[in-house]
C-alpha cells in the first residue's frame, strides 16, 4: 500500500510541501486541496497587480516558465491529485479521515490520510466598527479580492481612497493606489509611527515623509471608528477619532491571524495568539499531522520567544522541512529573525531583527546607531546615501537588529541580507565591524555602510559617543519641549552652515570641521553644544577632540541634517 | 611625556589607523609619513578614473564632504604630524627609531617612536619579459601612473591596448579603455581562464563571452613573451606565445606582492610569500610593531590557512583594530573569506569563499551546485536572470563558497554579502536553505535564488540530482570529445525545442515537461538521456520521475539553456 499524504491548502506552504514531498516520495499518492478555484499565487504580488505593474493576474500565478499553476498543472506536471473548491471540514484523528465538501455542490466526501499537511494559511483582521461589512471595504485576503479592486479602478470609480493600517501592506496598497491610478489616498494608522515595532521612529518619519511627497497622506495615533455609506450603500466616508475622511474605497490592512479553527477543532494544540504549535519539524501535536506557513506559530531566533511570521518566504521554507520530514529527512526549521523589504515609491525600507522598541520592551537594553554614508563610493556616479540603523544590546555588544532606509535599489536588501544571518548566528558588534562585505566601488565602499554602523555602534557603547536623539533635536527645535541652554554647532561648509547661523542666530552657530582644532575656544563652553555636520562622522571626531580639551557637555546629532532633511519640518533651510 | 606613534604609509591601513588612534588617543603625538605627495586615495577607483566615470583624480583622494584628503587635511582637520615625499629608509628597533629621508631633497632625519605601524602597502608584478620597461607599459600601482596613462588616451595616442593579465584589474583597466575612449582592448591571461581561482570556469566564460560582445578581445592559455618598440622606444606589439598583437599601450595586471623589505631588513618575521607576519591584534613578531593592509599576510577563515587578501576593505578593517590596540583595546582581525565583487560593462561578477578548484585543491570534496533564477518575482517588471553557483563539501555539507553572475546592479551583492558571513562562520547546506533573505516581490523571489542554490547543493550532495558539467556538455555538442550514446531531452515549451530538435535530429529531441508523465515511455531508454530546459529545475524534477520509472540514466544540465546561451556557442539557435 502507498503511503498517502493529503495537504490542506494550496497557496504558499502547501503546494511547496506537496511537490517536494512527490520527488522525495515517487510511490506516495498525495491529495492537495483548497476550497477557492484560484491557488498557488503570489499573495505579495498583489499591490503589484493592482498598480497595474503586473497586467494579468495569472503572472501571479504562473511559473517562471510561463505555466499557470492550475489544477491541470499540479495534475499533469506535478503528479498530484488536486481538489479545488474543496473545504476541509473536520478530522477525524483516529480514524485518519479528512472530511471535505465542495464548496460549490456541498457534495461531502473523506479522504483517508497516513500524513496530513494543514497549510490553511491565514486570515486578514477585520476591524469590529460600525460599517465593515459596507460595499466597497475591502481586506486583501485573495486574489479575488484584489480583481475586484482592481475592476473597480479601472472602471474610474475610485477618486479616493482611505487605507485602514500602516503596516507594509497598507503601504504598498497605498503606493498602488496613488502611483497609477492617482487615486487621492490617505492612510490612517492607530500607532503613534507608520511601520510600528518594524523600524525606529526615525526611519518611519522619513518613510511617512516621502509618502506625503508622492501625494499619500498619513496619520498617525489617529483610530477609524465607523464607516459611513451612501444610499447604496456603498462606503463613501471614514470618520476617526480627529476627522471625516471622503472615499470610494476602503482597504482594511490591520494585519492578519492564523486560519486554525480546523486544527483547534480537531484537538490540535494551538498558541495563546491562536497558531497552530509545531515543533522543529513542523510537527502538531498529533505526530501525523504537519502544519506550515501563515497558520502556524514559530520561534523567534534572537528573542527565543514564540512568534508568529505570515511571510511567502517563511512559508516556503517550511514547506520544504514539511516534505522532508514525510520523506523522513530530519530537516528542521529553529525560526525567524524577521527579515523584511519594502518598495516605497522611490525609495525602500527594510529591516531584520528587533526595532529599538520591540528590543527594550524585550528586556535588552538597546541602543541604537544610526549612520548615513554613500552606499558606494562617493566619486562614482550612481552614489546614493543610504541609512542603516544598528540596535545593539549595550550589555554584551549583541546585535538585536538592523534597519535601513535607501533610494530604491538592491543596496539596502545586500545589507539587511547580510545582518539576517549574521543576526540568527548571535553575532556581536565585532563580528559586524570586521564582516567581509564585497567591495568595489560601483557597489560599495572601503568601510561598508554596515561596517561603519557597527562601528559607530562601537563607539556608542563605549560611551565615546554621545547623542541626543533626534525626536529629541526636532522637538527643541519646534519648541515643543524645554531644555536647558544648548547651541547647535554646525561644522559643515561655511556656505552650508552660514545661512543657518543666520536664520537660527539663538539656536545655531557656524565652525567649519577643520578649523576646530584652532578655534575650539570660540565655543561657548557653558551651553549644551549640539554638534551637527551632515552624516554625523565629522561631529563624532569633534566631540572625541573637544572632550581631550575638556568641553565634555556635548552631543552629536546622528546621520545629521541627513536625516533631518528627510523629516519635512519646518525650519529647513 | 606622551606616546609617540609612527605609521608608515599613506595610503588605506596608514590613514585609517592614524585618525582612529587620534580620536582614541588624544594626547599621543602622532606621525604619518609616505613617499609619495599623493595620500589617502581610493586606489580601487583607479579603473573608473581612468574610464572617465571619475573626472579628476582629486575625487579618488576627497572626503565624501569634498575636502581633499591632503597633508593639510590630515594636519588641520585630523591632528596628525604629516610627511609626505618622506622615505622610511630603516628601523632602528633596539633604539625605537625610523631613519627617514626626504624623496626631493636627500635630507635624512630620525623619528623616535613608541609604537609603529607599517602600512607599506603593496607592488605591482612586473612580468619580466624583454621590453617590460618601455615606455608604453604601465603597471597600475599609484594614481600617477593612472594620470598619465588617462593623459595618453586624452590625447588620443592610444588607439589599441593589449592588457596582461585576466584578473580584477585587467578586465576593469580594460573595460575602462573600451568603453568611453573606444581602445581596441585585448586582455592576454596566462592560466586557462579569466578571474582564475576567482570563480569556476563556466562563470569565467560568460564574463569572457560579455567582454567579447562588448569589444574586448581576450585570449586564455596565452603567454606575453616580448614587448617591441617602435624607434622611439615606445612599446607597440606584444609577441605571445600564439600571436603578435599591435598597441600603443600594454598594461600589465599580473597582480602584487607584499612590500616588505622596510620590515625585513628590521628583522621582522615574514612569510613564504613575502608578507609582515602579524598576530590577530595585527602585531609583528616585534610586539612594538604593528602593521596592516597590503603589506601583511593574513589567514583564510575557510581552509584555516595563511592567505594574503590586497583589498582596501580589508586595509581599513585592519588598520582599525591596529588603532585598538594602540589605545590598548584588545580588538581582532581574524582573517578573509575573500569577498570580491566587479563590474563587468553591463554584468556583474562576484564570489566569496572558495573557488571549486581553490577548494579542491585544498582537500575538500567539493562540488558546486549551479542555480539560475529570477533575481526577483518573475512578474515583477525588472526582473532579470541571477546566476548563482554554491560550492559545497559533500563530505560533511559545509559551505565552501558562493559566486554568481547577474545583470549590474546590487541584486549579486545581496547574496554575496550574505554568504560572506555565514561562511566564515562555517555555516552548512540547511543554514543556507533557511537562511531568511528579506523579501518582497521588487526585490527577491519567495524562495530566493541563494536558497535555491543551497536546496539543489544538497539534492546534488544527496545524489537525488546527477547532472553533466556544462563544459563536458559544450565539448560533446562540438564534438571535442566523445561519450557513449546521449541524446538531449528538450523539456521546453515545443516552441522553444522544436527548432533545435529539428536542426540536431540525431543528439536532440523534444518532449515538454508537463508531458512527460503521461508519454516517458517515448525516451530512448538505451540512452543517456541530458534533461534540458531554461534552468535546470524542470530538468531535476524530470529526472527524479524518470527514476522512479526505472529509468536511471539522466543527466541534468545545471542551469540548463540559460548557461549555454551566455558561452557564445557556435551551435546556439
Amino acid at each position: 500500500m502507498s503511503q498517502k499524504i493529503v495537504v490542506v491548502g494550496a497557496v504558499a506552504a502547501g503546494p511547496k510541501s506537496a511537490c517536494r514531498a512527490r520527488r522525495l516520495l515517487p510511490e506516495a499518492e498525495i491529495t492537495l486541496l483548497d476550497q477557492d478555484d484560484l491557488i498557488s499565487y503570489g499573495g505579495c504580488g498583489i499591490p503589484y497587480f493592482v498598480s497595474g505593474d503586473v497586467a494579468d493576474e495569472k503572472e501571479l500565478r504562473s511559473t517562471s516558465f510561463h505555466m499557470v499553476r492550475d489544477s491541470r498543472f499540479f495534475h499533469e506536471a506535478k503528479g498530484l491529485n488536486v481538489l479545488t473548491l474543496t473545504r476541509a471540514v473536520s478530522i477525524d484523528r483516529k480514524e485518519k479521515l479528512v472530511h471535505v465538501e465542495n464548496v460549490k455542490t456541498g457534495e461531502k466526501s473523506k479522504l483517508p490520510y497516513d500524513q496530513l499537511v494543514l497549510a490553511t494559511g491565514s486570515r486578514p483582521n477585520v476591524i469590529p466598527i460600525p460599517g465593515h461589512d459596507l460595499n466597497g471595504v475591502f481586506t486583501i485576503s485573495s486574489l479575488h479580492k484584489a480583481i475586484a479592486i482592481k475592476d473597480l479602478l479601472a472602471q474610474g470609480k475610485v477618486g479616493k481612497a482611505v487605507v485602514i493600517g500602516g503596516g507594509a501592506i497598507g503601504i504598498e496598497m497605498a503606493e498602488s493606489l496613488a502611483d497609477l491610478w492617482g487615486v487621492e489616498t490617505t492612510i490612517v494608522e492607530f500607532m503613534p509611527q507608520i511601520l510600528p515595532r518594524i523600524v525606529d521612529p526615525t526611519i518611519a518619519s522619513m518613510v511617512q515623509q516621502h509618502l506625503k511627497e508622492n501625494n499619500v497622506e498619513v496619520f498617525t495615533s489617529e483610530a477609524a471608528q465607523k464607516f459611513e455609506p451612501d444610499n447604496d450603500g456603498w462606503v463613501r466616508r471614514v470618520i476617526t477619532n480627529k476627522r471625516e475622511l471622503e472615499c470610494d474605497l476602503v482597504v482594511m490592512a490591520a494585519g492578519v491571524r492564523p486560519r486554525s479553527e480546523l486544527a483547534r477543532d480537531a484537538g490540535l494544540e494551538i498558541s495563546p495568539m491562536g497558531g497552530i504549535v509545531v515543533n522543529q519539524r513542523m510537527q502538531t501535536s498529533d505526530p501525523s499531522i504537519y502544519a506550515a506557513g501563515d497558520c502556524v506559530e514559530t520561534f523567534n531566533l534572537v528573542t527565543g520567544k514564540k512568534a508568529y511570521a505570515p511571510m511567502g518566504s517563511v512559508a516556503n521554507r517550511q514547506g520544504r522541512v514539511v516534505a522532508d520530514n514525510l520523506a523522513g529527512i530530519p530537516s528542521r526549521f529553529d525560526g525567524v529573525v524577521g527579515s523584511f523589504i519594502m518598495k516605497v515609491f522611490e525609495i525602500c525600507v527594510g529591516a531584520t531583527g528587533l526595532s529599538t522598541e520591540v528590543a527594550r520592551a524585550e528586556g535588552y537594553k538597546a541602543v541604537n546607531a544610526m549612520v548615513v554614508q554613500s552606499d558606494r563610493a562617493h566619486f562614482f556616479p550612481t552614489q546614493a546615501l543610504m541609512f542603516n540603523n544598528l540596535i545593539v544590546d549595550s550589555s554584551d555588544k549583541r546585535v538585536l537588529g538592523l534597519q535601513g532606509f535607501a533610494k530604491m535599489g538592491d543596496g539596502l536588501l545586500a545589507r539587511i541580507n547580510a545582518a539576517a544571518g549574521m543576526i540568527a548566528n548571535r553575532a556581536r558588534i565585532a563580528d559586524f565591524s570586521n564582516l567581509e562585505l564585497a567591495y568595489a566601488p560601483p557597489f560599495s565602499t572601503a568601510v561598508d555602510v554596515l561596517n561603519a554602523a557597527a562601528n559607530t555602534a562601537d563607539n556608542l557603547v563605549e560611551g565615546r559617543l554621545k547623542i541626543v536623539s533626534t525626536e529629541d533635536f526636532v522637538d527643541w527645535m519646534d519648541g515643543k519641549t524645554e531644555h536647558p541652554d544648548w547651541i547647535a554647532v554646525d561644522l559643515r561648509h561655511p556656505k552650508e552652515a552660514e545661512p543657518w547661523a543666520e536664520a537660527y542666530p539663538d539656536k545655531w552657530m557656524a565652525l567649519v570641521y577643520d578649523q576646530v582644532r584652532a578655534n575650539y575656544q570660540s565655543l561657548p563652553g557653558d551651553k549644551t553644544l549640539i554638534l551637527i555636520c551632515n552624516a554625523g562622522t565629522r561631529s563624532y571626531e569633534i566631540q572625541v577632540f573637544l572632550r581631550s580639551k575638556g568641553l565634555e557637555n556635548t552631543l552629536v546629532l546622528p546621520g545629521g541634517l541627513n536625516v533631518i532633511r528627510r523629516l519635512g519640518v519646518s525650519w529647513w533651510r
